[in-house]
């Protein structure tokens, strides 16, 4: 699409009117991502390749600081290791990509895409590992996984997505929860410092967790439209797969013993919960922490001074990169001011400057923030010695903005009627439940809720604990406190 | 394997006994990578990956410092599509996985995993283009690819293996041809000052080009074994692949054109060529300037005196640190110092330390550079104080000995029989040659050498404009200079 075409196709359906139409439209104009010629998979274009950039950068340098090292295994998985543990095969095997023919030779032995990769990893571990003295190994690996999907939806549903995949084996399981908790953590400072999301952290039930995990634990954020969005997950497997896998190591008593192993993962998923936690009618809002291009400048010209006024923005764009701000310059050409304006707010710039001949004559520039109304005009020396706070306090207004919106929208629910109409109404809900995973399935089909998580205890959402009775059987709460129903993406 | 394990296998088979052997051996205990239950495919370890990681950051950089925008296309690609572009399905057809079932469906038009990305990427493009104010698309990936192998070779020949691929499409044959060439020097570069690689860049020969392309350059490198390495390469496409995928705009004279494209590579191969330029009889000789490790520091104890002594080396890491130097401390308990000297030194670190009581006390440390025979025992100061210098005597070092080697292994020849002579020696020959690719074909069946390279003008070496005579065919030179021949891996 050239930039005229853009323009008359200018605007997004308001988020308030439609939200899902919101959502396709401003991702594929922004540019972040367009549909593919392959059922189900995206193409990620330049901006949201700079932003899944800046995630993994931000994700595997904390990674390495905790003693994780990266690996890269093969992106295909021979089939029958998918079987060998039993939820495994069970939770993946509708959603495989097989590959029978390699050049003309038609296998015996299939493989499949991997869907994740615990299995091949588990059958590198078992040649790897002898004594304790080699636990723990703490590894991940960056790369793409592959699970059918019918529906497209792009960064949310898609058949081939990106992830890191941490995996680990312990000798111990306090250790390996431990580690667990540990990544769990990580995940949930970068959403909260990085993203500006708040999310809850807690254990899934029983019926949500991971295929062949013991414990699976969660982030989850709430979406402007009310529905949660799995944010990262975080497994204790117990033994499970180090049995499946024959993972066995010399304990210190010099007994043979199975190691602990967890793995855990956010994905490029994590995308959409950005743009569907933070965005308004415009379009995108990206947090300044996480924005590929902080501060946009809009040289304003006339047609005989365009080159000058380019050549002063760049000078201001230097200014604002000494202070370590992430700049771009807007020069394309034969586009109205108006629409660049616009197009940086779809986009979701943090800040946006113009700088025109009169504003360079009085030393000024004109500020607009993407989460204000107006404009203010400043002396340009209090413009750029000022950014650096001035995102910080965007960054802060969007945490913030989240999170009154994620509280606003939970309610209690102590009976069925009122529990079904807070999820028709969009609402998350905090309720006992019996832990009965029948009741669990009953109430997903009829109201399409399922449980998010039982916040973790001491976590700063919705973890106080409390007793009561199960709205749904009547019997006693199965976790001492409410847990969170919603909707899901 | 533990480390006990491994000192019982300490040790490699000598470079200069067996160079295949020793390849093998040397990226195993090094704890490069390993073999994997997918036939073709390897596991890159710890210290593979982390090296690979250091290759990946410094080119990316480079490609965004040019301009370039980083994209994820689909890993799969439709069948068809690989069949539009006619010598690009005859060149890859052989080596195509194929994925016919997702999930439980049977699909009708199959999936193959992409060899290279030409096609989807022209398909997507013809999409985004209208105008030739979009143009350039300066476009890269990273990401694996899958080509079948019939036999393995840890990193130099897997069926999936790591690289970037960039695609550049530019409204002209000169824009698009001086991108080939910025590419081929921006690798050049990256070979020679960071990898201490030296290597020949030139233009391959109709017989030896991409399949799909007008021209292909590369550059070759020679391994201590006297064969050639392909090391990357940097294709002008002209308008083959726009034609088969419609990749079309509108010029600024208003007439429809189809564009120019190109693409280029360097691939997790090149891991093999530092392996193979760079090793000695006791391992791998890491370039400081890549080396994930620069120094390693070795904490000399007695029993009683381990974690002191541990704390003293850690001090003195820091030290290092402080100089912007990468320095691990080996802290393994139960392994003798001399098994830990040989284990570093198989993993080519470029210097390696040792602290001991009484260096303590005396205010002094050992120095041992991976490429010296002798230990230095230095004040502790100056032996911190030089380390930055004494990293980048080393990487010259290695390029010098690297660039030695090929020159004196390179030689000309204009007769057959003295041909034949120097490649079953185990050299490159420069020679006339008719530019008959009969001729070339035959002669590879006779020798197994084949024509790498016609380097180009202006380039550091075998450049000089020549005439001659054929020594095959009596017909004279095609080339107005030698070409470089050689056996290949």
């Amino acid at each position: 699409m050239t930039g005229n075409d853009k323009a008359k196709q200018y605007g997004v359906t308001p988020q308030s009117q439609d939200f899902n139409e919101w959502y396709n439209e401003v991702v594929i104009k922004a540019d972040l991502a367009d549909y593919s010629p392959v059922k189900g998979a995206m193409v990620v274009k330049p901006y949201g390749s700079a932003l899944w950039e800046r995630i993994v950068r931000w994700l595997d340098d904390r990674f390495k600081e905790t003693g994780h090292e990266s690996l890269l295994f093969p992106t295909l998985i021979p089939m029958d290791f998918i079987a060998r543990e039993a939820d495994h095969v069970e939770g993946f095997a509708p959603e495989l990509f097989t590959v029978s023919k390699i050049g003309t030779e038609v296998l015996d032995e299939p493989y499949v895409m991997r869907p994740t990769s615990e299995t091949i990893i588990g059958h590198m571990w078992s040649g790897w590992l002898n004594s304790y003295r080699d636990l723990p190994f703490l590894h991940y690996q960056w790369g793409a996984v592959f699970r059918a999907e019918l529906r497209t939806k792009l960064f949310l549903r898609t058949s081939e997505f990106y992830w890191h995949e941490g995996h680990t084996a312990h000798a111990d399981e306090q250790e390996a929860r431990g580690e667990v908790m540990q990544m769990l953590s990580i995940y949930h400072e970068f959403c909260r410092d990085v993203l500006a999301l708040p999310v809850v952290r807690g254990e899934k039930t029983a019926s949500e967790r991971f295929a062949g995990a013991v414990a699976t634990y969660s982030i989850e954020g709430m979406m402007r439209d009310g529905k949660a969005l799995q944010s990262g997950t975080s497994h204790y497997l117990g033994q499970n797969f180090s049995r499946a896998f024959n993972v066995k190591f010399q304990s210190r008593e010099q007994k043979e013993e199975f190691a602990h192993t967890t793995s855990w993962a956010i994905s490029s998923r994590i995308i959409g919960a950005l743009i569907m936690t933070h965005g308004d009618d415009k379009g995108l809002m990206m947090p300044p922490n996480i924005a590929p291009i902080q501060v946009v400048i809009i040289p304003v010209s006339r047609k005989d001074n365009v080159e000058q006024m380019v050549a002063e923005a760049e000078t201001l764009a230097g200014e604002l990169r000494a202070q370590g701000v992430r700049v771009r310059v807007d020069k394309r050409e034969g586009l109205s001011n108006g629409f660049k304006y616009n197009d940086w707010e779809l986009k979701g710039i943090p800040v946006r400057l113009e700088l025109g001949p009169r504003d360079l004559e009085n030393g000024v520039v004109v500020v607009k923030n993407r989460n204000a109304d107006d404009k203010e005009t400043l002396p340009r020396g209090e413009a750029v010695a000022g950014m650096v706070a001035r995102l910080a306090d965007i960054q802060a207004w969007l945490l913030q903005r989240a999170t009154d919106f994620m509280l606003e929208n939970t309610v209690t629910a102590d009976t069925y009627d009122e529990f079904k109409a807070a999820i028709e109404a969009g609402k998350w809900v905090r309720a006992f439940h019996s832990g009965d995973p029948e009741s669990e399935k009953q109430i997903k089909e009829e109201t399409k809720a399922t449980i998010r998580n039982e916040p973790l205890d001491g976590s700063e959402f919705f973890a106080e604990r409390e007793e009561g009775v199960c709205f749904h059987t009547g019997k006693p709460s199965g976790y001492g406190k409410r847990v969170i129903f919603g909707r899901q993406y």
